[in-house]
């Protein structure tokens, strides 16, 4: 199935899942509507029913889609079911940012190892975390035969400390430095990166 | 011009143009071809040459795109010949992290004020940075006519701060906060949300 469907499609689906929970915790709704869904998302009610249809029927003409049902489905597609263990690197101010970020509870990811290189901060606890020494990476992710890496280090470090995982087995890595990242195809990188969304905008903008 | 080109595609530009500085500043390069830049981007090369097309003609059969030419379009394109003036709310760990965030650095931003709500932080420096009250912000927004905004404020404040961003005259807002935010279609809101991005993988993932 994954072959089939546009990579862009994908990326919307944790959107229309972000959407949808938001709408069931804090406003208490049943039920909602690709309209209603677009209008708050900025995306076409006809783009959301197109996406939605890749993988099934999930709504009905009149009624519309029952908002826990259509995130049981969401979740099931984008293998939420069960908490990905996640190992994250770096325990600076962004590391510190991410290990106590609450948008991961209940979304399918818990942060449960961090790493660092300086002496002075492995060893310590963040939020709870042991930092562990860098040098112990690649054994680590090997063991627990961790999926997915969360990079927050400098771009000096950034490649070196992906060949480390990337030869431990990872298969997944959220990078936040600004630097593209060499790695074999078969790896997922993704970035976050302010600027690139910052350049997005300006570009609307009047200067 | 903006009207004709997908939003897709102005999306791109960024990363291409990441790519070429990265490719000027570390290796020295000259030129690059579409191939070489697909290749390191996991993009097609037809992908590349048709989203440049829409905005002239920048490479030649078989020379290929010099790069600096192409970074000083690209940078001109996307309105960053300036540098943007860039107001953050928030000061917790994550603030931190966007305060000494070196990838703003030559890239067209950078943030000149930073406010935050904890009488703790309010009035201490940050990377030589005042912390300010955060009763102080729509005045600021209005004064300096600030365009751009970051928001690294807990879920509960975002709207909140969204609305007085908005009420002062903002234009483009990247939040950290993972809940989306209700603004005017005028107003560009973008996200910046790990588990966006891990949720994206995780479908290709094997369970």
């Amino acid at each position: 199935m994954a072959d089939d469907i546009p990579d862009i499609v994908i990326g919307r689906l944790p959107i229309y899942l972000r959407a949808l929970t938001y709408m069931a915790e804090e406003t208490g709704k049943v039920t909602t509507s690709s309209q209603e869904m677009g209008q708050r998302l900025g995306i076409s009610s006809a783009q959301i029913r197109k996406d939605l249809s890749h993988f099934g029927e999930f709504g009905k003409q009149g009624t519309g889609y029952h908002i826990n049902y259509l995130i049981k489905q969401l979740r099931g597609i984008l293998h939420l079911e069960n908490e990905w263990p996640v190992v994250l690197i770096g325990a600076g101010f962004l590391g510190h940012a991410l290990a106590h970020y609450v948008g991961f509870k209940h979304r399918g990811f818990q942060i449960n190892w961090v790493f660092d290189n300086d002496p002075d901060i492995v060893g310590r606890e963040m939020n709870e975390l042991l930092v562990r020494d860098i040098s112990q990476l690649g054994d680590l992710v090997r063991e627990e035969e961790v999926k997915i890496a969360i990079l927050a280090v400098p771009v000096s470090a950034a490649q070196k400390i992906a060949d480390i995982l990337v030869d431990a087995g990872i298969q997944s890595i959220l990078s936040y430095a600004p630097i593209n990242l060499t790695a074999p195809p078969e790896i997922q990188v993704r970035y976050s990166d302010p600027v690139i969304q910052l350049q997005r905008m300006t570009f609307y903008l009047e200067t």
